[in-house]
This record gives structure tokens, C-alpha cells and sequence, in this order.
């Protein structure tokens, strides 16, 4: 997984990020909240195709949680036909079979195509938040993305929709960089600083009387084995070794030194 | 990608469906949609650790919009060590990096090393709206999963990134079935029906002095390139030839026959 310190050398292509269309959305939450998923995933073209009861909604700034610069940035269109007329290519993401001879993709496989497709004006439709789209225009369409939700639990909020889209495209276009990496950056112990510690702790060990004389070398052995599956770093021998050390010198004298 | 036909033949292992569990979650909004976006993805047991302002909470079910049964079952802890006891293996979901020589794993690959672990209890945390989790929480997990946000713009809503964990989960435990397929399930007409098709449409276009002469084979072509691409089924060239048939008699008639 490629973390952002090598986003520089990645060159990607501007300008491929789909389009979000949402056809007759109702309720603001929802589209506050599309805009907000959108811009965590770094669309920002969102398109409002008569948007139910108005537009702008009392609500939805709040919804976007701070992403209102893809709220300001919408387009609102009367029809659908006028909402895709400039695009190239065109996904509509239904949950039901429509009947119509479509190729069908998850989510994964639609953002793939996508990227497949540098320098094209792409748009993904969304439907109403109860009904979806109607067969007409999903038939404006080239092909249909449906999720691999749960059978018996298949009704997925319009914003989540919106969001598992923005995070597959941003994954087929590799740009999905973690923030941050782990502890995988820093390399094991050396053999010796390792070997070093076995000994300090059997000696603290013996010394605190705890194993068992018949059990000794078995017991010892097994905390080897502990230890190496810790994976410790020069570091953390360190750490290690000046607990041991603390350790040791209040069982000689009998407490914090 | 598989399509759900094909479930009964995978013998899914059972129980391995990580928890979800919420730290000191405030809005009845985001515990109901986390509930529902659960359910989307066959997730089903949720673990709240002292929730902010009581629990239950007004609005959440019906944020969780019919996925009360993931309420229903939840189990509320007054702390996060009691929520993760009987649990083998955590995951902390941070989006900042917290100093901790820890793994840090996309969604996807903190997904693949739960299914890596069958029959181990598992649990994913999640941090309180607006500040996480603290250090010393982080601290009780084996490794991080972060998101792959745009830096722009990389607050996650609470029950989106469990919906994100939840597809990633879904996708790699191999459940991840789409509910329908695409018209690829039926064969392409046969060359003959084909070439029956471009004679047809020819003569129409012929009879209807359609082609300039000198380009008449060049322009013929183009055409069957373009019914090439249409991929057309046995059935697609019988609708063709129906209204072909429809046009031709038309024209000869000088109206609707």
C-alpha cells in the first residue's frame, strides 16, 4: 500500500474524476452528505438533477460537514438528459436487476472501467433516495454498478453509495495513499542486542528465583520465543533492557533505587 | 466476480464477522446509520462503550432505517478494556498517526488479516466524533487501520468508515456477491445471423438512396463496424429485423403497413 510521500513520483492524469449525479434527491442530510463523501475521496463535481422539494436545502450546508465548496460548486439540471449531455460515459447504480442487456459492475469493477478510460467525461448516476431510477434512465446509461451489499439487508443510504463509489474510484485511480505508515519503516534488533537481552532477563529471572529448576531451560525457551514474535526494534531493547536494569537493581537493595 | 448463485457452493466459514465496537459515540444519527451500514454488509454485532448522553437515544432507530435488529442485539460497556476482554485480535481506526510502533493497514488489508485469523474473535474500534480515540485506547489494539482520504479533506463520518470496513470485510471474507448479473450470460448472434442483419440493413439503406455512390462500400462498412460493436444476441438481430422489415415495407407502401 503506497503512502503519500510517494504521491509526487505517481504523475497521475487530471481531470478523470467522475461526475456524481443524484436524480430528484430528497432530503438534505443526504446531499450534505454525498458532498461531504465525495470530498473525502476527492470528487467534486456533483450534479442535482430537480432536486425534490427545491434547491438550495435548509440543512444541507450543515450535512457537508465543511465539503460546502462541492455544494457551491453544483450544477442543478431540469431533466436528465440535460445532466449527461456532455458526458462520455455513463454508470447508473441500481440494487435491482432492470431487465435490460447491460453490463453489470460492482463498484471495483465500474471505477476500473473508469480509469480505463483516461481524458473522458465520466458521470455516475445515483437515484431517488426511495425508488432509485426508473428503467428509462437507467437506459441513458452504458453500463450499471450495483453493491455487494447483504441480501437481507440490501437498502443502502444514497450518501453511502455515493461514498463506496469515491473510495473505489480513488483506489483504481491509485491514489489512495494512507495518511501515515507504520512501524514497519524501522528494522528489527540486531541477532546480538537480542541475545544480550535473553541473557539480562534469565539472570533476572534466576536471581528472582521463578523458575522452576526442572522446567528452567523449557520456560526460558518459550519467553525466547515470546520475545521474538514482539519483533523488537534496537529501541524497544532498550526499553527493555532499562526496565531489567531498574528491575534487577531494586531486588538487590530492595526497592526503587 | 462472483454472483450470489454461486453463495451455497463457497461453505463460508461461520462466526467470523468482526465487532464493531463505538467509543463513547454522541449522535443518535451515527449510531443508527452505523447500525445500517452493518447490516449492509452482514455485519452484526455492535459494542457501545459508554455512550455520550445515554443510551438508548432518541432518533436512532429510526436513523438506523429497519436495521433495528443490530440496535436491539448491542451491548453497552462502561469501558473500552470490558469491551474488547473476550475479543483475540482489535483493530483502532485513526486517522492521525499516534507515535506507536504499531501495523497500519488499509481497511482492505486490515480486512485480509481478519479473514486470515478464522474462528478468532475479532473487533474494529471506532473513536468518538470528534476527537477518536485517545492514545492509551490505541493502545489496546494489535494494529491501526486508517483510510486512504483525499489530505484535503480526510474527516471521515463515524458510520462511514464502519460502512467502509464493513464492504472491505464483506469483499474479502468472499461474500462479496453482486445481487444480479449482466447480459454477458447470453452468447453473441451467430455469424450468419449477422451477416443476414448487414444484407437486410443494406438493401434498406439502399432502396432508400441513402448511400452517395462513390462512398457507398467505405460508409457500408463503417456500419457493420458499428453493429460489430453492439454486440448484438440472437434476440438483438431479431428486433433489428423486425423493424428493418417494418421500414422497408413502409417504404415501398409509403406508410405503416
Amino acid at each position: 500500500m503506497a503512502r503519500e510521500s510517494d504521491e509526487k513520483a505517481l504523475e497521475l492524469p487530471a481531470g478523470i474524476a467522475p461526475a456524481v449525479i443524484l436524480v430528484e434527491p430528497q432530503l438534505a442530510e443526504n446531499i450534505g452528505m454525498t458532498a461531504r463523501a465525495m470530498a473525502n475521496f476527492g470528487l467534486s463535481e456533483l450534479r442535482l438533477v430537480n432536486p425534490k422539494n427545491g434547491w438550495p436545502k435548509k440543512g444541507v450546508r450543515e450535512a457537508a460537514s465543511g465539503a460546502t465548496h462541492v455544494l457551491d460548486g453544483a450544477t442543478v439540471f431540469p431533466t436528465v438528459a440535460e445532466a449527461l449531455a456532455d458526458l462520455n460515459f455513463v454508470l447508473a447504480t441500481t440494487a435491482r436487476e432492470r431487465g435490460q442487456m447491460k453490463r453489470v459492475f460492482s463498484p471495483e469493477e465500474g471505477m476500473a472501467e473508469v480509469c480505463a478510460r483516461p481524458g473522458q467525461r465520466i458521470g455516475v448516476m445515483f437515484g431517488r433516495e426511495r425508488v432509485g431510477l426508473s428503467n428509462d434512465e437507467v437506459s441513458l446509461a452504458d453500463a450499471i454498478v450495483t453493491f455487494p451489499v447483504s441480501p437481507d439487508f440490501p437498502s443502502l443510504n444514497l450518501a453511502q453509495a455515493v461514498l463506496l463509489v469515491g473510495y473505489e474510484w480513488r483506489r483504481a485511480s491509485g491514489r489512495a495513499l494512507l495518511p501515515f505508515a507504520g512501524e514497519m519503516q524501522t528494522p528489527p534488533a540486531s541477532r546480538e542486542a537480542l541475545i544480550a537481552l535473553f541473557g539480562k532477563l534469565e539472570a533476572a529471572l534466576d536471581a528472582a528465583g521463578f523458575y522452576p529448576p526442572e522446567k528452567r531451560d523449557g520456560i526460558a525457551r518459550n519467553m525466547r520465543d515470546m520475545l521474538h514474535r514482539m519483533a523488537m526494534t534496537e529501541q524497544d531493547v532498550r526499553t527493555f533492557q532499562g526496565a531489567l536494569k531498574a528491575v534487577s537493581r531494586a531486588m538487590k537493595t530492595g526497592g526503587a533505587g
